[in-house]
This record gives structure tokens, C-alpha cells and sequence, in this order.
């Protein structure tokens, strides 16, 4: 690590994350202050149903005051691993159940600011139920067929960044199942 | 809006960015908390020289305690537009001077926690030349040929979100480059 940490301390925090702010030396010399917001991480679903469409979730998220097309994810939950937040996070948003479930990739979400990492996985033969929602959760599903959806993500359609880049860097995947 | 916001308060800000808290009440009628970290947005840059190569960053980021492939970005500075914040980091961050910027996409960046909005722009003709680096940003230029990068933000080799996403949406206008 090229920076040296000189002190560390809760600088905020709430049930979902929190701030930590470092006292630091960079490798220069120079002392600073770093602030990084510590999240447990995400899983972010892919579900592709047995007809070979994508379930997206249009969402209204109050950070923006807007609504935007999504799939499904959630923070990991303490004492779950990844692929059971995803699988959780599937029956809960779009009442979801996948046949497999498969990691395709993982990136860290904003990390200027945020040590957010997020785990993507690849939902296939998903069914879907009835749904079971948190109270702050506004969203209806869209179906749309793989195509279509790879698009969307493409043009900008897909105005989240995550939920853009876990479908594009699923391409490969999706070409597969279609043109299984 | 679906939520309505009863009272709104500043749980905690630095100089680069603040966690605003709201209590709102839900579609449903219950009463919440919703905590948003307000960004003032960033621009990403995607640097072409005329040899059609792209310049990278390989940069550590404290956040994660690793280091990134990135592509040029910064925080929206106050009184600046995106354009002129791109071409500003764009010089303080590889030396670069474009002959041409045009944004190519927005999106946000973590729209579950933060309001931050991220504009893209495709700077082409880069000259690279002296940095002007921060003692914070610890870095290192790595210049490939467009489809090198492409295939790095698409197996993830490219490990920054926001730097994979960018170049993704920019295929078509990076293919247009090559095949001029």
C-alpha cells in the first residue's frame, strides 16, 4: 500500500453503511485525510426465464427522483454468502426462483469514494412467483427478450451503471443461451 | 415521487461529497429513514491518440487497497461544466490534450446510496504531455489499442465500474475510430 494510515475512526454510519475517515501520509509526504464509505457489498442477479427473456426491474429510486430500469440485487446480508443474497434478492424483487445460479464477474461499484464491491451472477430456468418486497421497494417487472435487453444496456436505456455493466459483461453468456 | 419527504437534515459532509438524511413515508404509509450521499457528479474521459490507442490509469485507490484500470475521471469542481472538468482531468491526470471531446453517454453511478451522475465524453486526437498530478493519486499510464481495452472492460481485466461501463457504451463510436 503506497499510503500510510496514521489514524482510523467511524466518521458516520447507519444499518445499510458508513463512513471511515483515515488520518493518512501519502507517498509523497504529505499528510491528508481519506474518507471511504464502507459497504458490505452487493449481489446483482442476471434472471434469464426458460423462453430465454431478461426480468428487469423498473425502479424508483428516491437518491435521483427517478425511475430506472434495473435487475434485481441487493447488499450482502451479515452471515449470507454472495449466491444466497442473489438468490434471496431474486425471490424478493420479482418473486424469482432460478434453476442455476452461476458467478459471471465482480467489480468494485464507485470506487473513488466507496469499497463497494459487486459480485454478478448469471440466473438461469428462472420461474416467477409472487413477490415479497420491503416497504421502500417501488417497482413493477418488464420482460423483455436477451436481445433487446443487451441493447437497452448498450444505448443507455439502462440508466443504472451497474445493472448496465453486469448485462454487458454477461454478453458472451447471454449469446450462448440463445444460441443454445 | 412516490416517497414524501417530512423533514431533511445533513447527517455528515467533507469537502467531496455529504450524506444527506430524509424522513419520508412510503407508498404504503410507513415511516422511514432514507440516507442519500450527495455527489456532485463526475466525468469520465475515454482518451484516443491519433495512433488509435487508448490511455489508461493504472491507479492505486486507498477505498479498496488495490490497484485499478481506470480511464480518466474527476469530480464535477464547482462553476465548471463536464466538458471543461474532462479536459481539466484529462490534463492533470495523463498530460492530455484532446483535439476533440463529445459526451457519448450518462448514467448513475450507485443509484441505491448516492445521487451521483456520471458523464462520459470520447476524447480523440490526445496529445500526451507533462501530468499535474494530486499527492493523493497514486498512478501510472498504460496505452493499448482500442480493441485490447475493449476486451479488457468486457472480461474484467478492467476491475473500475464506471471506467468498464464507459468504455462499453463507447464501442460503437471507438469501432467508427478504428474503421476510419
Amino acid at each position: 500500500m503506497p499510503y500510510t494510515t496514521i489514524a482510523s475512526r467511524i466518521a458516520w454510519s447507519s444499518r445499510w453503511y458508513r463512513v471511515r475517515q483515515d488520518d493518512i501520509v501519502f507517498p509523497n509526504g504529505q499528510h491528508g485525510v481519506y474518507n471511504v464509505i464502507e459497504h458490505p457489498g452487493a449481489a446483482y442477479i442476471i434472471p434469464v426465464t426458460a423462453d430465454k427473456q431478461i426480468a428487469l426491474i423498473r425502479h424508483y429510486r428516491y437518491t435521483v427522483d427517478d425511475w430506472l430500469l434495473e435487475i434485481p440485487a441487493g447488499s450482502l446480508q451479515p452471515g449470507k454468502t454472495h449466491v444466497e443474497t442473489a438468490a434471496a434478492e431474486l425471490k424478493e424483487e420479482i418473486g424469482g426462483v432460478a434453476r442455476e445460479m452461476v458467478e459471471i464477474g465482480r467489480y468494485y461499484a464507485l470506487c473513488g469514494i466507496c469499497n463497494m464491491e459487486a459480485v454478478v451472477f448469471l440466473a438461469t430456468g428462472v420461474e416467477l412467483g409472487e413477490v415479497e418486497r420491503e416497504a421502500s421497494e417501488v417497482m413493477e417487472i418488464v420482460i423483455r427478450p436477451i436481445p433487446a435487453v443487451l441493447d437497452m444496456a448498450r444505448d443507455g436505456r439502462i440508466t443504472d451503471a451497474q445493472s448496465a455493466l453486469a448485462l454487458l459483461r454477461a454478453e458472451s453468456a447471454l449469446h450462448d443461451i440463445l444460441n443454445r
